[in-house]
């Protein structure tokens, strides 16, 4: 296991000092002399954060590294849906090959830990998600990686697909996803069902893309709702996009959210951009767990994004209207540690005991690194230096 | 006058060929000999579009380059103008010195042209005003300033203020700006009588920011019509912002923008994403000009900004929901060609005769050009290379 002894960096920008890592974990803080042998690194007065993490993005998807993908396709959810899958394998997004550019690339912007969904639908069966795992155990030790079996063309309209995900829970996928029960599967009561004897039968999280805007989403919440309390998942159950709770209807809003913390639904939001998108500072005050994600990066469904979660704090931190230094210090817990209460990471954070899973940032305050787009200096994982000045270390293929 | 061959680029990604510049402009594109003395310069291939215009900024309030700010105040427009015009000094925001290195930032990034409110107020006087005249000076040759004499802190509830603004447009500001005439100034036919007036007495056009939203914006820009027909201004007026364009009443929206249109009154978008904002493809499809600006830029009012028109292209994009090349395309007519329609900038564009006023832009298509982040390779203003690789050629103070 790695020891390092890293030098004169400013802990969530406390005072400078360095930092001893042992077997991987953080041993001390403090002031320390190498023992012969111990890699030692110049931190430089960085502010030092811990890892940061992508707790929603699709490894599955990106064109990134590939030539410029034309689109001038409708923008309709489901017409995205069936065009990838139709299409994904002649256009040539092999699984592995993207997802390792995917995950090197946030490893180089700071990331540790990487939540993917991943589709499973009856053309590609388990296929897309054995390239992840070719992938995760690839980079075993530089970021780690959680997947999500997900029905991405839906459950019920797609016959073979719940056989699918159980094979895929029974292969080792820790989470279980779904995906607008109304919107995708037309069928919200039967997918709702489905999902939930799954993820009992496998004892496994639940973490549904809930796209279904305004009453329509705010129904289907209450269909999770009321079944996160007849199975006993509370604490177990994650809401993705939420973009329901981004309705004008302000009341009836913070009624769900109500619900939400009274049953430890968590939320994962990605700030997008043209959506009604969840109120941070309203989850916050609620004290909903939440976490972020970039979502999909420059694939077949559009081409914004960067594999960056500081970039993905700032398109929320900007969608939340956020301005304010302390505010900017809430959107950098929700890129790093809202991950890892979300994804019920062992061992997170900036404290002895700790995994030494970090990254150095720019700026001279937390707020100020959050806003300033240079490349983090130096990210480590496990001890081990995985990324310098904005590159990994890995090889990207 | 400059002369320069420029060889191997793509005109707005077209086929590659050579552009000869004489006397600093385009006096053709092919296959050219330069002949003695004449600089040449490789474009490798690059695509080249015409220079970048932010067409809403404030050259006046950034701290870009000083001590990071720290802001923990309320979020409330009224507070933050009182904040600005009673602490900007003692910050030490030097309208010279940062208005060079916001203007430089642009540069940088392709930028060719800038039209920019400055704050006239009874504290300052024209002080700012002759800050960023300073700035104009030094960076003639490298980029265009256009001043808009801007009433920042209110026309009729801060006395002195239309005197003011009288006198900088004697001495030269090209255009008069107003803001929020119900919203901030409680008077909405006093301030816009006022400006008006001004804007006749002088010949000078009009833009206003309008951060009004809904009905009261509504009601705001009803006015603005009234007067525009009864002072003959049409082609004259432009509305920054324009938030209520983005109001949750499609039918109202579109009766506004079917005036605005009937009008040529011009917006200005920032594609605000804590706001509601116009609908790009609306205003698109009913033929109204579309710049686009930056707006402010890490100042006492909030963190965020780049001064990068495209970044602002992609902060447009995604708040638009924009998906499709075509539409990636059309967000960069908006920050380049639509900034020209909007500021009447004669001789501009990729065309014979036309001022060689450019940018070279990384990735295969314009569409991918508008989402890769990469530094721009090269930025040519009347003929002279001004930035290379992101970095403008002129010092930064």
């Amino acid at each position: 296991m790695t020891n390092l002894l890293l030098r004169n960096v400013r802990p969530l920008a406390d005072e400078a000092c360095d930092i001893l890592i042992e077997n991987g974990r953080i041993a001390g803080f403090g002031q320390f002399e190498p023992v012969a042998g111990m890699p030692v690194e110049e931190g430089g007065g960085a502010i030092v954060i811990p890892g940061l993490i992508d707790a929603h993005t699709h490894l599955d998807k990106t064109t990134w590294g590939m030539p410029w993908h034309v689109n001038n396709r409708a923008a309709i959810l489901r017409e995205r849906i069936d065009f990838e899958r139709e299409n994904r394998k002649e256009i040539g997004i092999d699984p592995h090959r993207q997802s390792m550019r995917h995950a090197i690339g946030l490893v180089a912007h700071g990331s540790t830990h990487i939540r993917s969904h991943v589709d499973i639908d009856p053309t590609h069966g388990l296929s897309l998600v054995e390239g992840i795992w070719e992938t995760r155990e690839k980079l075993r030790g530089v970021i780690d990686i959680e997947v999500v079996a997900f029905p991405q063309s839906g459950l019920m309209v797609m016959p073979g697909t719940a056989e699918l995900l159980d094979e895929a829970l029974k292969q080792g996928c820790e989470v279980l996803g779904g995906i607008d029960p109304c919107g995708i599967d037309r069928d919200p009561k039967g997918q709702l069902d489905l999902l939930f004897a799954l993820a009992v039968r496998h004892g496994v999280p639940i973490d549904i893309h809930l796209h279904e805007a305004g009453e329509l989403g705010a129904f289907t919440m209450e269909l999770i709702f009321e079944r996160v309390r007849a199975n006993g998942m509370e604490g177990q159950v994650a809401i993705s996009h939420a973009f329901a709770l981004g309705m004008n209807d302000h009341l009836r809003v913070g009624r769900l959210i109500e619900e939400i913390a009274a049953l430890d639904v968590a939320i994962v939001t990605t700030g997008a951009p043209s959506a009604t998108v969840p109120s941070i500072r309203q989850l916050k005050a609620a004290g909903v767990r939440v976490a972020a994600g970039c979502d999909g990066i420059r694939d077949t469904w559009g081409p914004w994004g960067q594999p960056d979660m500081m970039d993905r704090a700032r398109v929320i931190g900007m969608k939340n209207g956020v301005r304010s230094d302390i505010e900017l210090e809430h959107v950098l817990h929700i890129v790093s540690q809202g991950g890892a209460d979300v994804m019920g990471i062992e061992g997170y954070g900036l404290a002895e005991g700790c995994a030494a899973d970090f990254t150095l940032v720019a700026g001279e305050t937390l707020a100020h690194a959050v806003v300033e787009t240079a490349p983090r200096p130096m990210v480590v994982k496990g001890g081990r230096v995985t990324a310098r000045d904005g590159k990994a270390l890995v090889e990207m293929p």
